[in-house]
This record gives C-alpha cells, sequence and structure tokens, in this order.
C-alpha cells in the first residue's frame, strides 16, 4: 500500500522537524522521549489518508495528525501510570524512567500541546474539528476509567464492548472525520467515514485480543498470553466464561488468578480451554461483523476506485495481521 | 463593587445548571465534587468583566468562563496529587477522597471539558482565543514544573518570579485577554489588558506569599505561617536569605529545615528574623511596582471612566485584601 507508507514518510518527517528539547527540561525530556519512541502511527495517519481520499491537500492536516499522535502519546503515558505498566514499546515508561508526578505533568502538557496542533490546523473547519476532538478526548478517558473498574468487577459481553468502543474505537473514526472535515467532505461522508472508523476499531481490538493469545509472536511483535498472565477481561476471557460448563468452568476459574504459581502453565491450560470452547472461532465471527459493518459505512461513501481502495487497504492492514 | 458581584452571582448560576454527574460516576463524581467545592471564581469572572468593559455582552462568554474555571481546578486537583495536599478548601482533596488514579483520569477528562466549552463561546474569536488558552496551559504546567525543581534546588528571586509568573500570573492575563477577544476589542486593547492581568497576577501572588505570614488569620481564611513550616520557597524567604548576615543567617539556616521539632516555634523565630530584616516592606515595595506596573498597562486603553474604575476596583479586589 504506497500511499499509507508515503504519507507515513511525510508524517514522520514532519514530525522529526518538531522540536520538544524546550526548558525546563524536566517537564519537555520525557514529551521528546515518548514522540520519539516510535510506534506505527496509525492514526495520524489515518487523518491525512481522509483528507487525501476526500480530495483535499494532506498537508493541510499534517498539524492535526501530530496533535492526534501528540493526544494518543498522552493517553499512553497516563495510562502507564494508572496500570503500572514499566515497559513501552521495549523501553522503560516515563512514570519508571522518571517518576509518577513527572509523568502527570509531562501528560498534561502533551495535552495541550496537542490542542496547540489541532488550533493550527485548518481556520475554516475548527470549530467542528474541535468537537470531534474533545467528544473523543472525554469518550476516551471514559473508556479508560470503564477499563479500570472492570479489573475489580464482573462484567458482560456488551459492558466490554461498549469499553472499547469509547477507549479505542471512537478515536480511529475521530482521526479518519477529522481528515475528512480539513478536505472539507460532504456533512454526511463524514459522519460515515466516522463510523467506518469506528468499527474498525472495534474490529481491530477484537483483533488484538485473538492475536494476544494466537498470534505468531514474531510476527505480532511481543509474547503471546499476556492478557492470560494479567487476568484481563478480554472478549475471549469472558466468551470463554459463558460457554464454560463443568470441569472446565472450574478449569478457568481455578487458574485465572492472582500470583498464579506458573505463569507459562496458566497460559497453557487457558489456552487449551478456549481451543476446546472454540473461542478463537466465536472472535472471528464478531471482528468478521464488525469489520463489514465497516465496510458498509465505506460503501455509502462516494469515492472514485482509487481512494476507495486505499481506504479499503487500510482497513485490511489493521485487521489482516498474520498470525 | 456591585459589577463584580452581579458577575459573580450570574456565573455560579450558569455553572449550577450545568450537570456533572454522568457515567462512569467514579470518572464524574470526583468532577462533580471539585467544582460544587466553590472558590472565589475571580478567573471566570475577570474574563466575563472584561467582556462587559470591552462592550460585549457578558452571556457571550459563560461558555468560555466557565472552561476556564474547569481548567483552573483540573490543575488545582492534579497538583494536589503532586503536592500530596491532604486538603483543599477546607475538604478532603480528590487523590484523598478517592485515589490517585481516579485524580488523575478525572482531571484529564475536566481539561477535556474545559476546551469543550470554550469551543462553544465565540466561533469568530475561536482561534485567536484557543491560542491564548493553549499557551497559557503549557505556561501553568511549566510554571508548576519549576516549581517542583525548586524544592529541591537553590534559587534566586529572579527564577522565583519567572516560575510565579508562569505558574499564576499569565493565566489572570488570560482570563482577560479571552473576555476582551469575545468582545471584539481592538488588537493592542487586548494586548494591555493581558499585561495588565499579568503584572497584576505577579502581584497578586507576592500578596498571597505576605498573607501567608502577616495575615489576619481570620480575614485571610487560613492559619498563617504554612509556607513557613513546609519550607517553601517564596518571595519572603528568598529576600531574608538574600539580606540576612552573620548569626540572622544562621537561624534562619537551622530552622528552615525538613521536620523542624517545633513549627509554631520555627513560625515565630522566621518571623522575628522577617520582621528586623524588614522582609515585609521589601515585598510591599514589589507589589507596589508591579501594581502599578499594571495600572500603566490599563492606562493605555481607551475605556470610559465607568469601566475603568470596575477594572480598578477588580485589582484593588485582588491586591489590597485586608490582613
Amino acid at each position: 500500500m504506497k500511499k499509507f507508507e508515503k504519507l507515513t514518510r511525510e508524517f514522520n518527517e514532519f514530525l522529526a522537524n518538531e522540536s520538544f528539547k524546550r526548558q525546563p527540561k524536566e517537564l519537555y525530556d520525557p514529551i521528546d522521549y515518548t514522540l520519539k519512541l516510535g510506534g506505527k502511527r496509525i492514526r495520524p495517519v489515518m487523518a491525512l489518508l481522509a483528507t487525501d481520499c476526500f480530495g483535499g491537500d494532506y498537508k493541510d492536516t499534517l498539524n492535526a495528525a501530530l496533535g492526534i499522535e501528540i493526544f494518543h502519546n498522552f493517553t499512553l503515558l497516563h495510562d502507564d501510570i494508572m496500570d503500572d505498566a514499566p515497559i513501552r514499546r521495549g523501553q522503560p515508561t516515563v512514570y519508571q524512567k522518571w517518576n509518577s508526578n513527572i509523568a502527570i505533568l509531562s501528560g498534561d502538557t502533551m495535552f495541550a500541546l496537542a490542542y496547540e496542533y489541532i488550533t493550527n490546523s485548518s481556520p475554516d473547519a475548527l470549530q467542528k474539528i474541535l468537537r470531534v476532538f474533545n467528544k473523543t478526548a472525554i469518550e476516551v478517558c471514559e473508556g479508560q476509567q470503564y477499563d479500570m473498574n472492570y479489573e475489580t468487577s464482573e462484567i458482560c459481553i456488551d459492558e466490554y464492548m461498549r469499553m472499547i468502543k469509547l477507549k479505542t474505537a471512537v478515536f480511529l473514526g475521530a482521526c479518519l472525520k477529522i481528515g475528512a472535515l480539513i478536505a472539507g467532505a460532504e456533512d454526511k461522508d463524514v459522519e460515515n467515514i466516522y463510523h467506518f472508523g469506528e468499527n474498525l476499531g472495534i474490529a481491530f481490538q477484537l483483533q488484538d485480543d485473538l492475536l494476544d493469545v494466537f498470534g505468531n509472536e514474531d510476527k505480532f511483535g511481543k509474547k503471546t498470553g499476556g492478557d492470560i498472565v494479567t487476568n484481563k477481561k478480554t472478549y475471549l476471557y469472558l466468551k470463554a466464561f459463558e460457554l464454560a460448563k463443568g470441569d472446565d468452568l472450574k478449569t478457568l476459574e481455578e487458574n485465572f488468578i492472582q500470583n498464579h504459581p506458573n505463569n507459562e502453565k496458566k497460559v497453557e491450560i487457558i489456552k487449551s480451554i478456549y481451543i476446546k470452547l472454540n473461542v478463537a472461532d466465536y472472535t472471528h465471527i464478531e471482528i468478521g461483523r464488525y469489520y463489514n459493518l465497516a465496510l458498509q459505512y465505506l460503501g455509502k461513501i462516494s469515492l472514485n476506485d482509487d481512494n476507495s481502495n486505499d481506504i479499503k487497504q487500510l482497513a485490511e492492514r489493521l485487521i489482516k495481521r498474520d498470525y
């Protein structure tokens, strides 16, 4: 997918030209560090791609795209404090490398910097862009709160779906919507591309849940089984508990505990129950359902074949990851 | 000052009509709690007053004013985590009453809510308003970082002045500037009212430092000597160290220590050195200097007498607090 790669390169160049080496260094060093940790830059590139596909000049979206990427990294930075996560992208997290006060305050600064870039994006569409961005920022916080709540409470699959929609999916929709707004796309197209992104985002998160258990470690880029070790209530976990009866249910209950004596064994046991109960198949069906729903929204938009294909390839890229 | 009181009442009514009782309650209860703790609402009312004095309708500024107040409370909420502060306005702070994860995330949500209200303020002046607001938000974070740095490093008075300018003063300037922008004031007036507010803000903070030592406890509303007990490097502290020689310097050094065995005695000793060295007089001179500088900027603005007096009364209200 040449266009996606070209836009990723353009975005990375734009980011590299911005300097975050400012004073006081205790505040800005963690920001510079975070933004240089890398990452796939999917969200900003989605915004650039949407502008391009709706007939705009992607260069007009570079500022908003950087605002989006800074916001995304801000949420990760604060989430890492809340989740006690020591490692992000193979490197120490900010609160580990510095401390949690520094992580709180440099995160807050990144949130303001994100708005600074968004503000410099498009005077014509500014209020519309901000309404999407504000709403999304609030929803992402709500999603994170539900995620924290669910660590200690019983939840059903519907609650889980609401959580991942808020925490992950709406932001993907918002990136595309902001790109479309900057291109001056029609209102109904703007809404359809948003819902395309939102449903794609749900499929993306379910796929992530699946890869965490059944992914190819080399291609997935991290060790599988992490969600099982931490008792994370993923789609697979919830589906397994929904389906399991008798001894299987007992095995799930006995192994999804804090401080399991043998984590490798735990992953092996849980995985065998998942396989027995066809949990992966159920997950595939859900992924397919949201993926197709996304494509239905895309189908409502009058794009030429080239642009439509570029966006379809984006969807495939996000979902059809090797594993 | 009838206008200030009227606008305070109008603001409080507007705030009371907004509901923050939303879901998830773990996220929104602390926001509702924080915004109901009260406070003097000086910053939002400054924005309303500026709009009114520059010939606009203050009602057009209610949304921005609420954004300003929510932002201010967000900074207090996160500062309280960083400063380990258990009490705010006589009540437990959010991180004490709930926990620090809740305080981080509900603070982040307040930051986004602040932008939501700002975005709904004035379509015409939106980009200008946001530029002021973004810049100020970043500066407030920088000021807080310097403040934290200075807890463990030697600083001079110039560094202290830069810190209070960033942490406190620029925000007062920004409130007036945003109000003026919504009224459609001329560019040079907008800049002058900003510098009026900024210099007033520095005077306000120095006055706060002074009242913390020499205030009338009944009128000041809190026990004096708090800054001395916590070894806070205020203007008075720095000035005293600049002036003290011989035994006085030794007494300062021996008493400005962590875990002093007798805090009442500590306050008494330090206060007597401050009195001996005329530190209060030096502080009064600085307050007067910034206050007059503020009035010079105000003098450059062509306002009718009534409006000019309203703003002068605001300045007096902020500075000439009884003690």
